[in-house]
């Protein structure tokens, strides 16, 4: 573990200060694709990228392809500031880059697509083949991925690759209903998908805090369950087509027979209660359900999935089917009373019931079924897929039992859990026990954005840059699984991903700009990259909001993963493993505690004229205490001397306070505040015992208390 | 001057370290009100802007009141963090805001729509009153830009606010055709537009680059002349109503007979010459022209024309005019013959004859005519409307000559110029000598973004902020032109500017991550920060490129009105002002200058491993160079040393060759640097004058040589 943390923090500080390696005089020895292609094998030699460059197809063209193509180059002229020739080459042998595919694939993106594709770069020419155009696609992303430059110029390295994903379903789940997210939010988010090779975006439309797309057959549903924010039909299509160039299928869900009540402002006949509905402004599980008893309900939904699956190309359209605890169905004696005629035992019989009509529904409009866990009951068919929330036992089990799934648990990219947390969870782990056979079932995985907390504003920053680990897991060798060596390429990769309009990176400072009214965010900027957003379910409970509720305070701007509290916790082990010198990384770390011991007359000066930020002032005091504890422990450590008595436990009392999280909002500097403090008063064991021994005691030693429940 | 600028640096110091100001005990004495209204008047007292926040309409009331409401109260929560409740209140008296309007006003946005308002504000109540529902739109804007905050929350001031525009036109013209800009880039500008009080947008719609709209009845036009990039008809009607919601109208301008090759590609018998023709990607004056001898060409007209004029509403159509020359039109026989047989002198004629032509056809269809200067001619009626690119002088000809104008002379954003410059341009000044029925003629002016020199990406921080400051010349009283209260202000207002999605401050950073592969981007962001984009037509001289060319370069990333020179040269002023002492702001100056004497090897990493920096190289051997003088400089003045002989005429030379542009660039920070330099070989006349005098000779002495010619 300390290795590989010096190893990543070799790599960040190169990444970090140096920026594009010099080209090494042999073959790269490293490299930052993501995700990791099946083989890669680096040669001497480079071929130097020119206003000169050239490219020549030859064999299948198309225009998807020449529109991959064009954005590919466009995407490299911007990077470079070359401008190069326009049109094919026709004489292939001279061009730079040769891109040989053998045919269009499917028109309609499928899930049974090619997508594998081989690139050679030698000092002459990139050669790109592929058996498909989306095959082609992925090779492109790889190409602009291994441009680098130095004194002489931009370059791509020799190189031989060989790809094709893991899996094939590969997706990103958008819940548009509890926030609305725009046709620009989506686009953008679809350029970043095809450059991390996701090949699913998985449209959550429909919810009980809104309903978000246009139906011409039921006009009532958007109309008043949307306040107006929904995809009309020509957006969806746009949509479609603009993920369609990309390699990319789009999975609509209408989620029932739960999760309805924005269906029911404008159709209350459809509910299992009598009415009126109005659209939900709060979050968690609320009662409202579809009536699955009346005939009528299955006509409108006939009619209405009739209309879906004219309008979605895909041959998969997702039921949703999750959390209805049938409250509303107990409650209707029409709706007991059928149970009993028709021996359905509970809700959950019941629902197998209404699964079996929707399935015949979808089957008459040529659509397969797809839910989460809660779908999944003997009587229905092998051939529809379950997408797990539950977990990967569920998950297996359903493949021991012959049914198809993808996995998401693990990958709630809202529940803001670090990216290294997501990476390690594999949708067919080596310990699953599955037979080969049962294992092929397994087809993929899914990142779930679920919407409370975000806004078009925000979103970016909560599925970028994370979301690349977890398409890196999906496409890349199960074996591929170096949480130093992720980050170390995710910092690169997180920049590329901005080219394409994605404004993760650039939302925390205009907010900041926004927050206090000056350019001058230095200090409450440090505050924000040292804090993270409550894990799991905790920010509803620490700050408490709704639809309604502006998300423009410092929980919104901060991220996931602080990075530059990664940076100080892998400083202070670097420094700690140094004993007894303490001298690596030292004089770093006193400069950045030194700034937080600083930062409080300039960050309450900000404060003041920002009430919005007020809540963050007792974070501001942690931070400055920590500091100046960090620089206690610093010097205790430099000098040797022992600290005095009951100074640990006072320090570490402060910092079980400074770890409880205000406005949302945890220290991400904690821990490694603790093994300072902790590696003073250890400092007398250090005679007794190997450097390694006593780093692990410090470490153990500082190890948090249990956190709480979540 | 002087005070002026340590008013100034005194504002800048406020806006940039102490963010929003604390409330003083009585009436506010400054504000930052872009444009200031026409009448502004503090009192004592503030009205809380708390979580209770409740708005009342208490006459007329329609869905674009409704909306603008909800925009503002939307945007109010977003700075504030705090979530007001939804819906009106029924009780005005009890309401925190009260809007009275008397009217809905014009359905369609026009050129004589009340755009005036009264907001009183007292410590119970907000009360916006005005006569229709854009005054009211406009009240919103200046609510919004009332709000501070100090360690007692959000209020508005208490004040009562009298406005109304100075003129009733005030535009901005986005050229789409050179480069296009897509929906998206539009909304955001539109948005910024209406929080500017601009009520024009002009969109510049066809050019020898790129015909931008889609023609249902000859879609020959946008299919061959656009490669693909054109607002589609439904995009258009979605611009429009965009903008009718937030009083803003749009006026479509397809220049003729000139500037016309993209819609030739698709229609080569439109023109003067035999074609073919093809899209241009060159930029400059060609000679393409309409061949106005044609009855096919008024044919076609008639049915082009007729189908804009029913998608665009407005009352005003602009046909271009500008920039034919008749080349094309001198070279075709039959054009001459037809010019002989009609006594049509020369180019202007036969141009002024195919202008009487178009205004019947626009009379036809319900238009009044819009066009360049040329189009300017005895022959065509009053109610025409001239936008003069010529200058005042010609625009007070026009008027004397009973000619409606507007100015856009003096307001070409795309030069680069500073905003002082056009901010001090006045469509109407003091000095026109028109009479008060002249003086009515010319009814505002336009902003103009040419678009050689942009893309999506950068045009925002081409247009924001300055167009700011053109704005409020066209809203506020002709007095209201101190131009260092003018950049208090605007520091303020284009963070503001910010929340309404306008990327003008996050690009720099963002276009600079993409060049090094780095967050680290320190060095290279000081250097973009005191440097400016060459001024005046340079660019295309200094680094040629076309349409094609990627737009990605330093110099992109520069933006005109260096804030960070800006400062520099106020600490210099200042600390030379302070003669013979020279210690105001001294230790601020010499950090800087550190700053700038120790970039290069940190610069010199990032550029080695971004070719695409290279050239910015000499900018920072040249910004080095100039720390380690001014450091002399200053070392010199602070202890009273002569410099050496020959010291001063060394340094003069090296700044002379500094001042250089390189990569299209100029360093911002030459001029402070040569005050520093003379005051040094100065120093033995202080004891002659008076320090303002001395101040006064170093300034003059260290004037510039004359710029070259543009």
């Amino acid at each position: 573990m300390s290795r590989s943390i010096a190893v990543l923090f070799m790599f960040m500080a190169l990444a970090l200060a140096t920026t594009v390696a010099q080209a090494p005089p042999g073959p790269a020895t490293t490299h930052t694709l993501m995700p990791v292609p099946k083989s890669v094998a680096f040669q001497a030699g480079r071929l130097p990228v020119q206003a000169g460059l050239t490219v020549a197809i030859s064999k299948h063209s198309d225009p998807r392809l020449l529109a991959g193509l064009d954005r590919t180059l466009r995407r490299l002229e911007r990077r470079t500031g070359l401008e190069f020739p326009r049109g094919l080459a026709q004489d292939a042998s001279a061009a730079t880059l040769v891109v040989q595919v053998d045919g269009p694939g499917s028109r309609v993106p499928s899930l049974d697509e090619n997508e594998s594709y081989t690139l050679t770069i030698d000092g002459k020419q990139a050669s790109l083949k592929a058996p498909t155009v989306v095959g082609a696609l992925r090779g492109f992303e790889t190409l602009l991925q291994l441009l680098a430059g130095d004194r002489d110029g931009y370059y791509l390295p020799a190189v031989t690759i060989n790809d094709e994903p893991r899996f094939p379903w590969r997706g990103l789940m958008i819940d548009v209903g509890r926030h609305f997210l725009p046709i620009e939010v989506i686009k953008r988010n679809l350029d970043g998908m095809a450059a991390m090779k996701l090949n699913v975006l998985h449209l959550h439309l429909t919810e009980d805090q809104g309903f978000r797309i246009e139906s011409k057959k039921f006009p009532k549903l958007h109309q008043q369950g949307s306040d107006g924010l929904f995809f009309t039909q020509d957006q969806v299509r746009e949509i479609i087509a603009y993920a369609a160039e990309r390699g990319i299928r789009v999975v609509p869900e209408f989620d029932m027979p739960g999760h309805v009540t924005a269906w029911l402002v404008g159709h209350p006949e459809l509910g299992s209660a009598p009415g009126p509905y109005e659209i939900v402004r709060t979050w968690g599980v609320v009662d409202a359900a579809l009536d699955p008893t009346r005939e009528g309900t299955y006509k409108f939904l006939d009619v209405f999935l009739g209309e879906m699956a004219a309008l979605f190309p895909d041959a998969y359209l997702h039921i949703g089917g999750d959390e209805n605890e049938g409250k509303h169905w107990n409650a209707n004696p029409a709706i007991k009373a059928f149970m009993a005629k028709n021996s359905l035992a509970d809700a959950h019989a019941l629902q197998a019931y209404f699964n079996r009509r929707l399935l015949k529904i979808l089957t008459k409009h040529g659509k397969r079924m797809m839910g989460w866990d809660e779908i999944f009951h003997p009587d229905l068919p092998k051939n529809i897929v379950v997408q797990s929330w539950r977990g990967p036992q569920s998950l297996a089990e359903g493949a021991r039992n012959g049914y198809t799934g993808i996995l998401s648990n693990g990958y709630y990219i809202d529940l803001m859990e670090p990216t290294s947390r997501h990476y390690l969870v594999d949708p067919l782990p080596a310990s699953s026990g599955l037979s080969p056979e049962e294992a092929a079932r397994i087809i993929g995985g899914e990142a779930t954005m679920w919407s409370e907390w975000v806004t078009p504003e925000t979103v970016d920053s909560r599925i970028w840059p994370r979301t690349a680990a977890i398409a890196e897991r999906f496409w890349s060798p199960a074996s591929v699984r170096d949480v130093a060596d992720m980050y170390r390429r995710l910092i690169t990769v997180s920049l590329q991903l901005e080219d394409l309009g994605l404004q993760h990176e650039s939302l925390a400072p205009m907010m900041l700009r926004r927050m206090t009214g000056t350019h001058a965010i230095g200090p409450i900027g440090t505050l924000a990259a040292v804090v993270e957003p409550v894990k799991g379910y905790r920010r509803g409970r620490e700050k408490p909001g709704g639809q309604l509720t502006p998300l423009t305070g410092l929980v919104d701007v901060a991220r996931a993963d602080s990075m530059a509290a990664l940076k100080f916790r892998m400083a202070v082990d670097e420094m700690l493993s140094d004993a007894p010198r303490f001298r690596d990384r030292r004089e770093e770390i006193v400069t950045t505690l030194q700034t937080w011991r600083d930062i409080r007359p300039a960050i309450d000066r900000l404060i003041d004229g920002a009430p919005i930020l007020r809540e963050a002032a007792p974070l501001a005091v942690d931070l400055a205490a920590m500091g100046t504890m960090g620089i206690e422990a610093v010097s205790y450590l430099a000098t040797g001397t022992a600290s005095p008595t009951g100074w640990r436990e006072t320090a570490l009392a402060q910092l079980d306070a400074a770890a409880k999280p205000r406005a949302a909002l945890e220290l991400a500097v904690v821990l490694p505040l603790r093994k300072l403090v902790v590696a003073c008063a250890e400092m007398a064991q250090l005679s007794a015992m190997s450097r390694d021994a006593w780093k692990t005691r410090v470490d153990t030693l500082a190890a948090p208390p249990p956190p709480p429940k979540r």
